[in-house]
């Protein structure tokens, strides 16, 4: 038996369900639901991704058993809409959309008005008493059939260089320049009609093929035209980005036409079922009367304001629906709440009214800004629409991330008066140089500084750069504008439909506000309130301090999961990561207290001992680092009040920390007494083809064991002191790097046991301990058996683990990975989201082969994975017994843990 | 019960035998093996090595059960010897010697003539009837006990800084100077009796105890200070070098005393049972006449000949012991026979005569040289001693290396007058600058010079600076001295016995045949013909002109086992492998052609190539390279005639081939038509962090296709002309280097495949080739399951992946790994010999994952561990297919794979 692609809707009734999102396409399975809903949907039918998928595996050719079933689809609609395709009469007009798994907004290619022709044209003319109407979907059609299904889906190329939609639309243009008409509704019955002929002729000259003027052959091409479109540049782009596989498909929905262009009494809109911004829940949407859906979309006519709650001052003097056809409006707002009793969450609607009868075209999960996300779940959750597990489920942790964004500082941002306004479309605050192309933008973020994509308005070509930028800008658009609806499923800092703005590409040069800013000027955004700002305006903001962020994290907490740690090495960050829940330090890199302020006088010692030449002489110069590095850890300690503190010994790259300015070597060779030759010989002697893999770590303390000697005695002493001090009770956790074997750790031990006793009977007082390591060279995994016998704890240094595992050089291999994820070659960047396949199976090894060999290991990860959710839940499913990432991240890890300790339930 | 330590032998009967070795030490087992052959072997007991472990993990303390073990022991021996220990009227004497499992020689202490104390002088008088030779062995027991037990064992320091060894011999020599005496015989034996008396009281000063006057007491000692040397700072250098585990320990060996200084009708030597240099099957020793073994070993006095074949320029005037005591030579070649009729082997034996009796102290397997233990081989074979396999199986690996060390330039040596003879003592030759100490032979070796260690005589303290030395050059001893043993053992390049060398340490200048050399000119040594040149003469000497080697590995070649094959990237390297019978090239590195003679014009191509800014450029200078690509590969292919070529693709450290000389770069700049500026920069592009882990191998390929596209090309090409040319079948073997995932090979094979149908449409012909990947990162290891779809072979690079399994990068870690191995945290160099538990660990599961999702899957090793006999014993029992390792390695490897191959059946 045939696979069954086709899945019929309408008439209150579908083969499909909300459900079948990966066989239908979420367009589909939602259109099925509508239905089920008896919402009054136009009928149609959808035909599945698996037919997408047998296309491309078929080289591009549909299957055979699709025709008969396309046909019987037809005619349930024909049926049901009481017209018939193709027919002369009574001529039913279909349009071919896509619908992937997953929203790809704009990414691929649409064709409507299907079936219109020279032989339905008199009928559908009969039928609406609408002539100009009709010459205008005709000329409609040609132009989106021309483009979309025969130049870009058949690969026909035009004879002119550029392609046949700009060819036709320049024609378009100088006709109506020719008439001096201003807009296209001054165009004639006449007119279209003239210009429809032309267009076909137009056509044949150019792709040496006529326009299929022949309803059956259209609808063919216009499926395969979607599927396609699949493949294409746009789409290939996003889904990069994206992270969508590209073997899912899209869906085809062929749905019966139904026209918000039929005149006044018709129209067209889309509609969020809450806030998508702020989340609040008032019914949020934009409108245009006789138009057709894609004109709100694409954000070239500002709309109307659905209901008095979405005007704001660039719509108020715009009727709203609610004003103009209440009737509708009030059908409407029982629809939204229909479609939130059966979702359970926010929609994003579109609809069409075509002679005062109200169609619902599309209903989708809307997407909505961190903050939006995290409002309504705690909205619904208190409407008793949700609870509390779906809450948390419901943020995804970079919606999350996004309330951790840095806004504008409030006090900084009082001191500057806003040049422009617009729409509040993407979360945040942002500063950054004006890019007026993508390009531009792209170039400033390779160079690494922040940048504004100032654009008229953006279409899916813009998708990188868009991507680059800090923040947008753009002068046309609504809230549901390409540009902020991309911006906001990324939480980006958004302003959209800033009049005003006036780019001059030639010149580089912008007007925002009646002001001339050349590209490369700096300009600010408050995304919350759409204000534009001339300079730069300090960023700021601390998300804990947020009653939303804090009572959803309340939330989070209520299940038990992994522990999540932090990285940190000074009291700020330690501060920070308290503020955002962190339940100890898993990483303490005691180098670290080099870097940064007030470091200069502890680094100067530190330069002398790393060029010591003789351990005596090198003992001198610990001993003078000793206080420094008590106090650190003290300070640190006395912080922590009781929670753990990981401190990882000196792992330093040596030869950073030595002078390279001759001016300084000379003063460093005066202080040691030595020849500015001889301290060059030294320094050149610490010179290491791949210092990655030379004498960092472990191996330090073994050529040289009186650093360990050293540390562990500033360690053992700060302890003892805080003890001393009775505040709290220190929880101090030794962790030596960079082990292969359990030699290393023995050898090390064996010191630190000297110590140990030393300092304890020097200070009079017990100190405890824990001894641990990083695992982090692929031979420590092998052999996590042998080595777990030897400590407490483990902790899995997962970026130096995912440098060797791959003999990836993180320094070096940023261009590589580009190439590899371009190429398909990676999915994600490794350093990023842990490598499961490769590095994940040396951690459940290592994990395995640990807990064997000692059972109440602790086995912890304190590499950047531990920040991101993915490797979160990769972690806590191997079984780790904690995270550890920087202070920003822990909220992150939080969310990520508790969430797939839900889902594992 | 209490375990059993002692094992009694004496009078035909032993308790042990040949085979208990690791129980009783190489010593104990062999005089309890030679009782059973009823040899004349004074009675005695073995202490087991358990013995020893027990004796350290008991906190050094020796097992109460062992006393009365002792004490029945020594009745058994007193039963047999008809006398008593401790007995005033005829007393037992002993000695205390040390024996493991493996020869250790002269690095343990040894205790003669114990149970001589006050009450038993008188006794062994009376039975002696000589008085001088009681008080003779009374003042060196008491010399050699204050040393050995009072001071080293029991840890006594002496008052005066030096120690009492040197003390006593000072004192020694004070007397003899007062009296005017030259040598010892002078001492009469009212002077021994003064000397015993003088030195107690020494002792006792200087020790603050006394010297234990009293049998019983002496015994423990004895025991106790040989248990004590096994880890002594001698023996636990030693064993460093020769890879002896620390926890095997020693027995102890207390036997009856017998003395060969009891007169002219005593005497000592020492045997093989046949010519440990050569290999001939004739009976070669050197022997003293009253005198104590030891004097033989110490190379002291030169010894005399055992027998006529023993004779040369140094002791032809000498007595030899078949002229001296026929028929107790006559006893002693009917030992031989009856030893090697028993052990299958050539021996090295002690023997000592008392009054002329004969007694057998030792026995053991006799260290060689390579060329003897072939030449033996092959003889025993003839014989009909041993078989083929044994034949195979009695050679070691680093044997068969020394028949492959280089000797001197036959041709070049003519040109040369040797300035000094001596005994050829060590194989092969060598050439290097005067080293006078250790020390100094160490800091060359450190500085990559060569150096010749010229010593007066070697000892145990030497051992460090004997093994850095290229060679080896003493003034005295003979064949069994020290140097000769220790020379023979490590097939190192040695002269023993060379008179007229005068070393003045102050002046830091020797005399050597009369001229006067400093330290650090340089010297040429014969170690085959025992002759020294002045200055540097050339090296020389194929082997497989060696008919002795021919035959070897003729019968090596009979036991089916794993292929060998080489790393070979030119025609000499070829020849020479296809010489040593390697079957195939595993590794052919295709930038090497960038390498030495003849690399100047694709080089100056290469660079250009590699410092191209656009897809174009680089394809310009990468049509220019493919010529000499392909003719480097073509030569190739012809010469290996069919056998199988694997060539890797470019895997160059991109910026080692640009200029770093601003001249040059200047030059370069021109000929690419930029500016020196742009030149720079693009130079500094290619710097690297880390570049064994940037943009290398495969990513080269990925990121610059072209590069790879080329490459494929010039392949192709290469093999269709050779076909072409119908002279033999050539078999391409294509390897992409640094895979970490399937993808990579999918996006390489495309291209592969894209150039295969060019270049067959291009030539008209068909061309083969197989195409594989290098397993040498560690991903590829653990996702080898999936790569082995996407292959025909395997080949590990474990040089690459031992880097990155232990985060060791091997330009930077030497140091590392000496601090390592000194501490014990690693036994082996993993570069040399492979580490199993960490790298091999990650091989075995990629042998097992990849033969299971390919069971065509062919497997190799490409890594220098390819040429190591203890990684070869390894991948063979991992299940490999084939080695591959440079060409002076490959008759190692066969002979390793061989070997293991035998023994696992």
């Amino acid at each position: 038996m045939a696979k069954k692609y086709v899945y019929t809707f309408g008439n209150n009734k579908a083969e499909g369900n909300a459900q079948m999102k990966n066989l239908l396409g979420g367009k589909g399975a939602n259109l099925a639901e509508m239905c089920l809903l008896s919402l009054p949907v136009p009928a149609g039918f959808t035909i599945s991704t698996e037919c997408c998928t047998d296309y491309y595996e078929n080289n591009c050719t549909l299957p055979q058993s699709l025709l008969k079933e396309v046909e019987d689809g037809l005619h349930q609609i024909e049926d049901i809409m009481g017209a018939k395709y193709g027919d002369k009469e009574n001529p039913l007009l279909v349009s071919c959309r896509s619908g992937a798994r997953i929203s790809m907004p704009g990414m691929m290619d649409t064709v409507l008005n299907i079936g219109l022709c020279k032989d339905t044209i008199p009928g559908l003319i009969k039928q609406t008493n609408n002539p100009r109407f009709v010459y205008d979907s005709y000329r409609r059609l040609i132009m989106m059939y021309a483009d979309v299904v025969m130049e870009k889906a058949e690969g026909i190329a035009p004879v002119q260089g550029k392609g046949i939609r700009k060819i036709l639309d320049d024609t378009l243009d100088s006709y109506k320049k020719q008439r001096n008409y201003k807009s296209d509704t001054e165009l004639t019955e006449d007119d279209l009609k003239f210009l429809a002929e032309n267009f076909k002729s137009i056509i044949k000259k150019e792709l040496s093929v006529d326009f299929p003027d022949n309803a059956q052959e259209q609808l063919l091409g216009g499926i395969k035209a979607v599927f396609k479109s699949w493949n294409g540049d746009k789409a290939v782009s996003y889904r990069r980005i994206e992270k969508i596989p590209d073997n899912w498909g899209t869906a085809v929905n062929v749905q019966s036409m139904v026209f918000g262009n039929m005149g006044e009494d018709s129209a067209t809109g889309v509609a969020f079922t809450r806030n998508p911004a702020t989340g609040e829940n008032k019914f949020y949407g934009e409108w245009l009367i006789n138009a057709q859906g894609e004109d709100v979309v694409a954000g070239i006519r500002t709309p109307n304001p659905l209901n008095d709650e979405t005007k704001n001052d660039h719509n108020k003097n715009l009727a709203s629906l609610q004003e103009s056809m209440p009737n509708i409006y009030k059908e409407l707002c029982d629809i939204r709440q229909r479609l939130e009793d059966n979702y359970h969450d926010m929609l994003d609607i579109e609809f069409t009214i075509q002679h005062k009868k109200l169609y619902m075209l599309q209903c989708r999960v809307g997407k909505r800004t961190g903050i939006a996300a995290v409002q309504m779940a705690m909205n619904m959750l208190d409407e008793g629409l949700i609870d509390e597990k779906t809450a948390v489920l419901r943020i995804k942790v970079d919606q999350l991330e996004e309330l951790l964004h840095p806004i504008l500082d409030a006090n900084d941002e009082k001191k500057y008066k806003p040049i422009a306004s617009g729409l509040p479309a993407g979360p945040g605050g942002t500063f950054g140089k004006i890019a007026l192309t993508s390009l531009e933008a792209i170039r400033l973020t390779q160079n690494k500084e922040n940048s504004i994509l100032v654009r008229e308005e953006t279409n899916p070509e813009d998708v990188e750069g868009m991507r680059a930028a800090s923040g947008l800008l753009t002068a046309r658009g609504g809230m549901t504008s390409h540009a902020a609806l991309v911006a906001r499923g990324w939480g980006k800092c958004c302003i959209v439909g800033s009049e005003g703005i006036e780019i001059d590409l030639d010149k580089k040069t912008v007007k925002i506000g009646g002001k001339e800013f050349k590209e490369g000027d700096v300009i600010s955004l408050n995304g919350i309130k759409g204000l534009v700002y001339q300079g730069e305006i300090k960023m700021s903001g601390s998300p804990t301090e947020n009653p939303l962020f804090k009572r959803f994290m309340s939330i989070v907490d209520k299940y038990p999961t992994i522990g999540v740690e932090t990285n940190a090495d000074n009291p700020d960050d330690v501060k920070q990561a308290l503020n955002f829940g962190a339940k100890g330090i898993g990483l303490f890199r005691i180098e670290h207290m080099f870097y940064g302020k007030n470091s200069e006088a502890p680094l100067a010692v530190l330069r002398k001992m790393i060029l010591s030449k003789t351990t005596q002489e090198r003992e001198k110069y610990l001993n003078e680092l000793l206080p420094y590095m008590k106090d650190s850890v003290k300070s640190t300690l006395k912080l922590m009040d009781g929670k753990p503190v990981t401190i990882r010994l000196m792992d330093p790259p040596l030869h950073e920390f030595v002078p390279h300015t001759e001016d300084k070597q000379i003063l460093l060779a005066k202080e040691l007494n030595i020849t500015l030759a001889d301290l060059q010989e030294r320094i050149e002697n610490l010179k290491e083809v791949n210092p990655m893999m030379g004498l960092r770590g472990v191996r330090l303390g073994i050529v040289y064991p009186e650093i360990s000697r050293l540390q562990f005695k500033a360690l053992f002493e700060a302890e003892a002191e805080v003890r001393k001090e009775g505040k709290n009770n220190p929880c101090l956790e030794i962790m030596i790097p960079l082990t292969i074997t359990i030699d290393e750790l023995k050898h090390q031990r064996k010191i630190c046991d000297e110590v140990h006793r030393e300092v304890e009977k020097a200070m009079n007082c017990s100190i405890e301990y824990k001894y641990g390591t990083m695992i982090e060279v692929p031979r420590a995994t092998l052999v996590a058996d042998e080595i777990a016998k030897a400590v407490d704890f483990f902790s899995f240094g997962t970026n130096d683990l995912t440098q060797m595992t791959l003999g990836f050089s993180r320094d070096d291999v940023n261009s590589i990975i580009l190439a590899y994820t371009k190429n398909k070659i990676l999915i994600n960047d490794p350093f990023q989201t842990i490598d499961q396949q490769g590095v994940g199976q040396l951690v459940r090894m290592a994990i395995e082969k640990g807990r064997k060999a000692n059972k109440d290991l602790r086995i912890g990860v304190c590499g950047e994975h531990g920040g991101d959710s993915e490797s979160v839940k990769f972690f806590y499913n191997a079984g780790v017994d904690y995270v550890s990432c920087s202070p920003f991240r822990v909220p992150i890890a939080r969310l990520a843990a508790a969430q797939i300790a839900i889902e594992s339930k």
